[in-house]
């Protein structure tokens, strides 16, 4: 559909009565899986249960387990010591859990700040008295830009990195050397969004909210050295260990939420075609914003051009006023979720996986349409 | 519709297309909570968005979580200084907060050891280091029955119980006196089915995934005093304070799961009733299924009368023959779930309080018909 003019776009949207979703996390979902789901959630493939009523011990949700950790190793080309792990709490208990399960003794833990979420994950491995260096960033601008140059600690027990940083709209497009010490990385809000080699990494984790599905999981990569440290005193749920050996039913898992996942991940596979695919895709998307951002006079890019993000596209307008006028009549329009978080104010488009080309050409054809008129 | 034969139960799940679910968890929702979940799954509220979509910061996902704690509050007649808090993890994560945050210096824990789950809260507190008082009970005759008589430890941090057995189908009636201490209950498989005096516990927790909703959540009831015993060197999403603090919402919560359980509250307070009539209606469906045990030759319960649980029927066939032929049975004409917990084997109808009084009486036929033919 070629785009006119902002009543058709308003004209498409009473059809569809849906949105276009930039939300941040929970994020968009692919309508696919959004339609699928619905249409088969009284009846769970034939079981005459809903997908919420069926027992985790069961064959049924063990197809379901099994299909979305195979996708996950074909998708991310796991060799077979990597484990993939379903665990509760977010990426927020595995910033407690990494230190706990992870620390060799008289070895430090090494952080790279390079936002909240890394500040984050910082404190919590603090709180547990380790012995923590951060590797500090752009902390006085504002974490606008990622370190380019810094030597890693040979003696630490890892190397700890957040891969995407949501909130200032920084990411790491070359991961760092790790002198052969394992990278650890929170990649909450661009895993899956690209090919990674996953051979330096001990563990990557991520929050399933972004890019995943729902909100109430994450999924964690770990490769089977790493889990030799893992402490036998620690409590039973806090451990590695116990997901790897109960493939993550030790206790009842978010059932739904690892559906999701199995369907969000087949049609990453089947119908986007795998991550260099879902990459181009991703790319084409952000450029076609910052290409706005960097010709316009009004709209202002936050992240250095060096560091930006293709997951989440951040800038702010000269003025509050402007600002939130630009917000408001974006919400009109039908573009859900451009408000920026509100440790930085300003905008934000998060372009996950399941926001389409069509969404973002939309969202571009009204900036340059608000801009005009400005 | 009167139930003339096993024919007309299975011309019904034709038509219906669903079956009578016993499952233990995660179990059977109401029909009219799935339904309203499918009809609006693609655009919640006039959001444009699916529930899974949107933010957890909303002004529409905070009405949500108010009235899942409101209606909490109301059916459980709460005061004010009991908070409602999710947290994820299930009851198992629960195990190891509850020691970490409630141990007292020098004040023992005490548990009662009533079955599987006791027990695993009980390894939890070990494995800590506390010092654990356990208060066995019928460990010899393998669970089957509840204590009646013994003194609580007036010098405790608190004393734990677990209301309801789901794997032996034990419950306790009326709860032990602590004697002042604050009792701590794992409610998860039988919270909200009847009116609880709230007033002598100091926690109550239940994993969602029996009475309240799907799994990969937990709802914790808990009194303002006993957070005044959180250790402040805690990490931040294993400490009680951080949930009140934040509404639980420090972290993204599982909003799906919160959603539903908002709609089974709901549906809990104005079609049912109230914790009352759902308590009378449990009665009815749970007598239902016993009478059959106590006048069958064949059918043999596996908790004490006196102990007997409303929420899990468990029984046994006499031979192993005739128990697979009866689950097979059951199963061809739509009856799910009523295999027993692997641990104990044998049969069990778990009655949660989704489970219809039309699908018990099936139940009922069938188990009559299925006696007579034997």
């Amino acid at each position: 559909m070629k785009i006119e003019s902002l009543e058709d776009i308003r004209k498409d949207l009473i059809v569809e009565k849906r949105v276009h979703i930039f939300n941040a996390g929970p994020a968009a979902l692919p309508i696919s899986v959004l339609k699928e789901v619905q249409e088969h959630f009284l009846n769970f493939r034939g079981s005459g249960m809903s997908i919420t009523e069926i027992s985790h011990r069961s064959t049924l949700f063990e197809e379901v387990i099994n299909d979305a950790i195979d996708r996950t190793r074909r998708l991310l080309k796991l060799s077979n010591d990597y484990h993939v792990l379903f665990i509760q709490g977010g990426a927020s208990l595995q910033f407690c859990m990494i230190p706990m399960n992870l620390a060799l003794p008289g070895r430090p833990l090494t952080y790279i700040n390079t936002g909240v979420w890394s500040t984050k994950a910082i404190r919590e491995a603090q709180i547990q008295g380790k012995d923590v260096r951060v590797i500090p960033t752009s902390e006085d601008r504002d974490f606008s830009s990622l370190p380019t140059d810094f030597t890693a600690d040979r003696q630490a027990s890892y190397l700890h990195l957040t891969s995407n940083n949501t909130i200032r709209g920084t990411q790491w497009q070359h991961f760092p050397d790790g002198k052969g010490i394992p990278l650890i990385s929170d990649m909450s809000s661009d895993f899956m969004s690209r090919p990674v080699d996953v051979k330096p990494f001990g563990l990557i984790y991520a929050g399933a909210q972004k890019n995943l599905g729902p909100s109430g999981i994450a999924m964690v990569i770990i490769r089977e050295d790493m889990l030799k440290r893992v402490p036998g005193s620690l409590p039973t749920m806090l451990k590695y260990t116990t997901y790897r050996d109960n493939k993550s039913l030790f206790n009842t898992p978010p059932t739904f939420a690892i559906y999701i996942i199995a369907l969000v991940l087949e049609w990453l596979e089947e119908t986007i075609g795998g991550l260099k695919e879902m990459e181009k895709i991703n790319k084409e998307k952000a450029s076609l914003i910052y290409e706005v951002i960097d010709k316009s006079e009004i709209y202002q890019g936050i992240a250095e051009a060096k560091s930006r993000s293709i997951m989440n596209v951040t800038f702010r307008l000269p003025d509050k006023e402007l600002e939130q006028g630009f917000l408001a009549e974006a919400r009109k329009n039908g573009f859900e979720g451009l408000r920026g978080h509100r440790s930085v104010g300003g905008c934000r488009a998060s372009l996950y996986n399941a926001v389409t080309i069509d969404s973002v050409k939309r969202l571009v054809a009204f900036m340059r349409e608000f801009e005009e008129k400005s």
